[in-house]
């Protein structure tokens, strides 16, 4: 008689708003939010830094700054009154960032970190560490939420594609099953998406939002899959290099 | 100097637990259920139904029938102990319902219509009405949001495909624009779904918990696009032929 080994679990949540119906059910959640916030933390580590603090709202960022900490704020696309930077990846590249410990608050990103932080294991995905982060849960199966950090509570393209471009991944492994109609409309988005991530998401209403802030560069930055290997982990209130 | 028509709206919102998000900016909700609510209700009103009262708890779908009216009661694909009817469009056929007022409880489809017609002019649609919902909001433009009924909360393949198709053909009719990303992706999923609903759901979570039920023949039927041109809305607490 043969024991079928027991497939781990990926899915896709769209929205940190809908965590509570799917929370139960997984070990480890995988916060992504390419444009911008999650790939500006992996860009922060891929440059050196330290730690990066992700906190829900101004004011913390700001009694962190106030101490001397190199804050980052954004809302809505833009930064923060008061603050250097905001959630563009190349604020984050250099000796600036170099053995630092950063903060960083934005609209959706830090705010779907944390969420999932209070019960969960956190890494953060994005288009740049993109086969890192399948090569991690392929390696290391467990059940896995891919948390998409949508736009302020509603589903959101970009992140949504990188969600199924893992999931597509994991499924070909073998070692994974989904269940969820989530997914599944993920890996079609996925799909259609592929040939050109620039062309497809210019339909995006989020990309249209930054373009009018004339972000086009950071947007090429951040649908550039595999500019590096980092997965940022949380552990003890801080993201730190896996 | 050309004065250029402001276009109207339409959007589409995955879930009832994501209606606050969306709600402020609409004149007319669509609330869908392909499998299985609002298809239900299409076909008791093309079978000569006078009115259908949708509930959102099993008690008061309960006290309704004590008072001789009939009515279906269906929870997770089920009907409730007690009820002869769920929400299979089969029940809702012939002389069982000509001219009478129905009641009608379900997981996710009655609850999508309760909740948007607190605040909003409410009609149904599904599959089976497709074109006749399309061409009343060709006729009669507006700022339309597609209500997806869900899975207890969450997307569902087969309401997003459903609004997807409206989507499309509103937009094509050149008066109606949209913005969010959830319609981009609904259409997306529209184009994969088109040639054959039934082999695109396949894959769908509900279509399978439904399979399991042998309910295949339902699932066909709610799958079979303009079978009637009845538009049930919603006035003074029940659903009516429009």
């Amino acid at each position: 008689m043969t024991e079928e080994k027991r497939k781990f679990r990926v899915e896709v949540c769209f929205s940190p708003d809908e965590f509570d119906l799917y929370k139960q059910e997984y070990s480890v959640v995988v916060a992504i939010d390419v444009l911008r916030a999650t790939t500006a933390i992996c860009t922060a580590f891929e440059h050196g830094a330290e730690k990066v603090i992700p906190v829900s709202t101004i004011e913390e960022a700001r009694e962190y700054k106030d101490q001397g900490y190199m804050a980052g704020a954004e809302r809505l696309g833009k930064i923060v009154d008061g603050f250097e930077f905001g959630n563009s990846p190349y604020s984050y590249m250099g000796d600036a960032v170099k053995n630092k410990t950063l903060v960083l608050t934005t609209t959706n990103g830090t705010r779907a970190i944390n969420i999932a932080a209070e019960t969960h294991k956190v890494i953060v995905g994005s288009l740049i560490n993109l086969d890192a982060v399948i090569d991690y849960l392929i390696e290391q199966p467990d059940d896995v939420l891919l948390l998409a950090s949508g736009w302020q509570g509603k589903f959101n393209l970009e992140d949504s594609i990188c969600a199924g471009a893992i999931t597509e991944a994991l499924l070909a492994s073998g070692k994974y099953m989904s269940d969820e109609d989530s997914t599944i409309a993920s890996m079609f988005l996925y799909k259609e998406a592929k040939v050109s991530y620039f062309g497809f998401l210019k339909a995006s209403s989020h990309r249209r939002r930054l373009r009018n802030l004339n972000l086009n560069e950071d947007i090429k930055y951040c649908l550039t899959p595999n500019q590096t290997r980092v997965i940022p982990v949380y552990r003890d209130g801080a993201l730190v290099k896996m």
